[in-house]
Formats: structure tokens, C-alpha cells, sequence
């Protein structure tokens, strides 16, 4: 379950130097539980650390998934001292991915929902594999709860504003070719060349000077990330009430239990 | 020529539930004057608060118009009181549309210049029917006036800050298949299936929870209305101050002269 | 060299009128030196203040290019109250060409990167020679030198926030029809078809209300340019505690005298 067993550098990254391989494994659908925020979070920072890497591709280990986004179980029948620790580690997460001096591209091959699409959001860039299943969205809507507004700003800052307001209210998942057209990602390409796309990107943003590249991106991405950084206390307790309410906690049991039945 | 008459819930808002139907009613091109601004909210305000209606579709009754925009017979030759009524009016209609926790969708068959396209920008979705006659832009410059700021931020939350900086510059009014390229509208079919479009469309929209969809879109506007309610009284003295010039006043004699002219 | 014999008003100018049309000179490449700069300004500023001129078209009258962008000599080598003076001429020129109370149309027919690309964009259109030689597009970061906030804020103010974040990392530079798809000019065009389409599309803009216009462009722009004049000197002292950097200068010496060699 945990990041660290699932979450490896490949072999290819040592044939293409600088640059390393994340893989979520976290099955059956590579859920953002808390363990696994907390290990990501330390795996980037040392990746951040090690002057050896450069650049990390992003993706899973999971078949048919990128990530199902956030764990409602770590939302769900649980206390606010545990909401507020979970909300904590999901905005870390997001801090860390949005800003981070490495190259970030995401190579998704699975469904992409949610906490899913907001990780490969933060990228640098999105290479999506073009089948039918692959559909990438911030769906909060569709639970009756809300993006916060700061998934909100990562969204307007990829896709515009009208965009980002349609598909947010409607909870749109978008199949592949619309999700190219609106922006969502960069580039549509066959499944069996998801990864070999992200390596050739890769290689272009590598030829870029990695001073004049984070400061620059650091300029792009800074006032974003100071809106949250000045009211973190307040989104978190923002969450906590919000996600204590009866409504909100019935309409969460109930997907799950739906859920449950479903593989059952 | 008043909103009580023009508007109507039509029949059709008995066969699918939630849905009411307002069309405009103030022939010949429904000028925007006080006495319909005033009903206008009004009737929003009775649709919001009757939970019976989720949605709204908004079209008109006059043929080859949507609306013509503001009446400029309630901006020429008046005292400075009325100038002030009057926008004041026009400020409390689209701070209305514009979070209006309703599903707004506009149905439109005809001409939507100046405030008429205002108005349709507020929607959540616009269906424009195909037809060369159906032009669609914030055109005020052309009168050689000016739309003001939340006129504008309204425009660029909808198709962004370039197209907006030369379509506001030039007072540009857009064809169909030119409206739907720079997103002024989300579609364009033919003339008799407007009304159907629009109703299907809302279907989509009636499928998320309210509360859900309602913070969404509160979250995605709320900025841009907050901006004006800052400065609203400073905002109806600029109005006042600019429109009471003998420059403009004698365009705007001029320019209702012409279209009296052309009726004749 | 100096712009004084290189800007000209085209006998062009006086066949339509209240159109000039400004050629930079400066070979080889329009390098932007202080000189340049300067008398660059003072001609804008003539033509401001001479009622006869309501728009300039800017052009090249150095083959091959509409302008290299900004004078690396200038920036190396010098004095720190040399590269102060030469940024606050930069700054100034910004300032004057963004909020241009006359019509500023770019017509492109030579490679168009850095700073030649910053003055096409304070244009209010921009006209592109269908050639693959000219790229256009904020390079900066090939260099291993950063664009300035307000060099971003232009750029995200025409191409929108994720166009304008992938492009400045990575200092593309697009060729014709990638650059009109981005949205980085209006309209390409065959080369002999350049200044003439930018005659025809002036005859456009001449069509507004000055007045109207000029209020209408100030609103778009004015936010975008208060915030350099709020932040005007520490913008220059971060420019020149960024270039007198002994790596920078390094770098750009090495850059200069790759160029030499290739020119000797």
C-alpha cells in the first residue's frame, strides 16, 4: 500500500542521467492516502536534494489508473484532528509539486480524476495516453463536494477561466481528445507511447539552463502558490467543518458503500 | 413594453421540472429600459427564491433580437438623478445574473449587442442560433462609448484578455462560427434548434447537485462581483459624470436620431 | 546606427493619412542600444503629441529581422549605473508603447525573439511574414537570463497563464504558423503581403472613435502597467544585481563572442 514500496526510480533513469521515474503504487487505484502523500513528499525532497536529477516523469504502476485522487476513507468516520492532518499533507503535496526546482512531466495511461488531475496540473507538462478510458478532470461536483480554491487556480492557470468554470461546476471528465482541445494536457499519444513521449520532451526542457528555468517558472507559479500560503490555517479549517457536516459525511458513506458493492 | 408582460414562464417549464423559460417582451429590439431592468430582477429574485426552479433559460420574444442592450432614451436628455437610477439598476442586474444560483443558459435567435451580449455572458452557457444575423459583441465603442470595467472583466473571464482587449477596442461584433471560435458562445446550430439545444444542455446541468455547483460557480465569480461592489457608488458617478458630457449627449441625439430616421 | 537616420516616416504615411509607418535601422540586427532606446521614445512621443498621427506601423528596414531585441553590449561589460540607465530606458519604452494612445500595429517580416518580440507585443496587432525564418518568441532562458515580470505579464496578457509558463521556460521561439496558433500574432501573411495587410488592418482600427478607443485600451492595460510603476526602481536594482553577476557576465561574454566568430 505504502509509496515506498511502490514508489521506485527505474532503470531508465539511469540510462537517460538526470533524470528519474515515480511510480504510484498504491492498489487497486493508487488512492492519495496520508502514507502515501507523507512518502511522496519526502521522495520529492530528496530527488530535490540529490543534484543528480534534474527531472522526474510521473506516472503508474497501477493498469487503468493514474491516481483516483484523494482517499475518502481518511475523509470519511474520522475525527477533525485527522481531517486536518490529512487536508495538511494534501496541500503539502500541492505546495511541493506546484513549485518544485525539477522538471515534473506526467506520462498518464489510466483514468486521471480528481486529486489525480490536480498532481498532474503541477506539472510541467501532461502526455495522455489516447484511449477512451483515460479520462482526466477535476470531477469534485459529481461527490456534491467542492475543489478548493486553490485547485481552482491551478486549473485557471492551465485552461483559462471559462473553461475552468465549466468544467469545475459540471464536474467534467474529459476523454482524450477533448482534453487536448481544452488544454487539460499537452499532448495525445498512443498508449504503448506514453513514456517514450515524456523521455523526448524530457529531453527538450533539459537543454534548458536549470537556473534561468526555475526562476522563471518560480515567477509564473509563485503568486499562485502565495494565495494559499497566506490563509493555509484558514483552508484547513475551511475543510475540517465542511467535511464534518452530516450531509457531506452520509453522501461520502454512501459512495463508498457503492463502491464497496461494486467490486464486491 | 414592460418585463410583467414580456416575460413569461413559458408551457414548456411544466414538461420538464426545475426549468422556467423567461423570454424578453419589450418590442421592437428589447431595450434594456429601466422599467424591464427593474422587473427583470424582480422576477430573478422570485425564481431564486421558489425552489420549484433550478434552472433558467433565457431568450426572446422579439424576433431577430435578443436584446439591443441599455435603452439610450434612459441616457439622453435626462437630469443626473435619473443617469444614476438607471445604472444603478443595470449594476443590480448583472450582479444578480452573475452569481445567480440558478443554471442560466441563453437561448439566443437573434442581434446580442452591448448589453444584450452582457447579459448573455452571465450565463452559465450560450447557444447561438446560425445565422449571419445573429452578431454578438460589447460594440460600445462604436457609439463612442465606453462598457465599463466589469463589462470588461466579464468579457475576459469569458474569452480571455487578448481577444477581449481587441474585441472591446473595436467594439467587434462577431458572426456565428467567429463567436464560437473565440468562445463568446459555447455553440451554434441552426435557428429552430436553439430552444432544444438550450434545453438539453440544461438537462447536463440539472444532473450536478445544487449545493455543489452553487459554491462552484460562487468560488469562480465571486471575485470579479466583489470588485465592483467595492467601488459601485464611485462606479455610478463615473457613469453619470461621463454620460451628462455635451460630447456624448449630442452623439447619442445623434445616433437615436438616425434610428428614428431609419424606423420613419 | 542611431535611430534618428533609421526611423522614418514612410512616404506611405502621407498617402494615407494619420498613419506613419516607424522602420527601425540599426544594423545588422536592431540591436535595442541606449541610443535606440532613447530616440526611439522621443519619435513615439512626437507622434503622440502631433494630432496629424493616430497610428505607426512598426517595421524593419534590416533584412532578416525585425529586431534582435536588447543590446547584449550594453549589458556587459559596463558599469552598474550603466546597465541602470540602459534598464530604465527599456522599462521606459515599455511603458510608452503598452499604454500608446495611437494605434501600434507589428509588421513582422524578419525573426522577431527577446526583446523585438516584448515591443511586437505591446502592439495592438501584430502581422507575421510567412516565413520559417521568422521565430518569434521571449527566448530569454536560452541565454540563461530570466524576462522580467512585466516581460511575463505582457506575455500572459496575449497568449494566456499556461501558453506563457511552457514558452518562457523553455524560450521557444515559434515560427509563423505555430505563433498564430498560440495566439502570439493576429495573422500571417505571404512576406511581400506583410506591410499591406498591416495598411489594411489600420484602416480597421481608424474606423473607432479615438477617444472611446484610447479609454478602452488604458482600461485593459493601465493594471499591467501600474504594476512596474509600483515597483519601478526595485525592478531596476534587481536587473543590475542580476547582470553584474560574474556567471552572467560570463555567459554573456561567451554568448558575444560567439557571435563575433561567426560574423569574422
Amino acid at each position: 500500500m505504502a509509496l515506498a514500496s511502490g514508489m521506485r526510480l527505474s532503470a531508465r533513469a539511469l540510462l537517460r542521467p538526470w533524470v528519474a521515474v515515480m511510480k504510484f503504487k498504491n492498489p487497486p487505484v493508487n488512492s492519495l492516502s496520508l502514507e502515501l502523500l507523507t512518502e511522496f513528499v519526502i521522495s520529492l525532497e530528496k530527488l530535490e536534494n540529490d543534484k543528480t536529477f534534474r527531472g522526474v516523469i510521473l506516472s503508474s504502476d497501477c493498469p487503468g489508473v493514474f491516481s483516483a485522487g484523494l482517499d475518502l476513507t481518511e475523509m470519511c468516520g474520522r475525527n477533525p484532528a485527522h481531517y486536518a492532518e490529512y487536508w495538511k499533507a494534501v496541500q503539502e503535496l500541492w505546495l511541493r509539486l506546484y513549485l518544485s526546482n525539477l522538471v515534473l512531466i506526467a506520462a498518464i495511461s489510466g483514468a486521471c480524476p480528481a486529486g489525480g488531475c490536480l498532481i498532474s496540473l503541477t506539472c510541467d507538462y501532461r502526455v495522455l495516453a489516447d484511449n477512451p478510458k483515460c479520462l482526466i478532470g477535476l470531477n469534485e461536483t459529481l461527490l456534491g463536494i467542492i475543489a478548493p480554491f486553490w485547485f481552482r487556480d491551478t486549473l485557471v492557470n492551465t485552461i483559462g477561466h471559462r473553461a475552468a468554470e465549466r468544467a469545475l461546476q459540471l464536474g467534467l471528465l474529459f476523454p482524450p481528445a477533448e482534453a487536448l482541445q481544452v488544454g487539460m494536457v499537452d499532448q495525445v499519444v498512443p498508449e504503448d507511447q506514453v513514456q517514450s513521449t515524456a523521455l523526448s520532451v524530457m529531453a527538450q526542457w533539459m537543454a534548458i539552463p536549470d537556473h534561468a528555468r526555475q526562476l522563471t517558472k518560480n515567477m509564473m507559479r509563485k503568486p499562485t502558490v502565495d494565495r494559499l500560503l497566506k490563509q493555509r490555517d484558514a483552508d484547513i479549517q475551511n475543510f475540517v467543518s465542511f467535511i464534518s457536516r452530516d450531509s457531506i459525511q452520509k453522501s461520502l458513506q454512501m459512495y463508498l458503500e457503492k463502491l464497496k458493492q461494486k467490486k464486491g
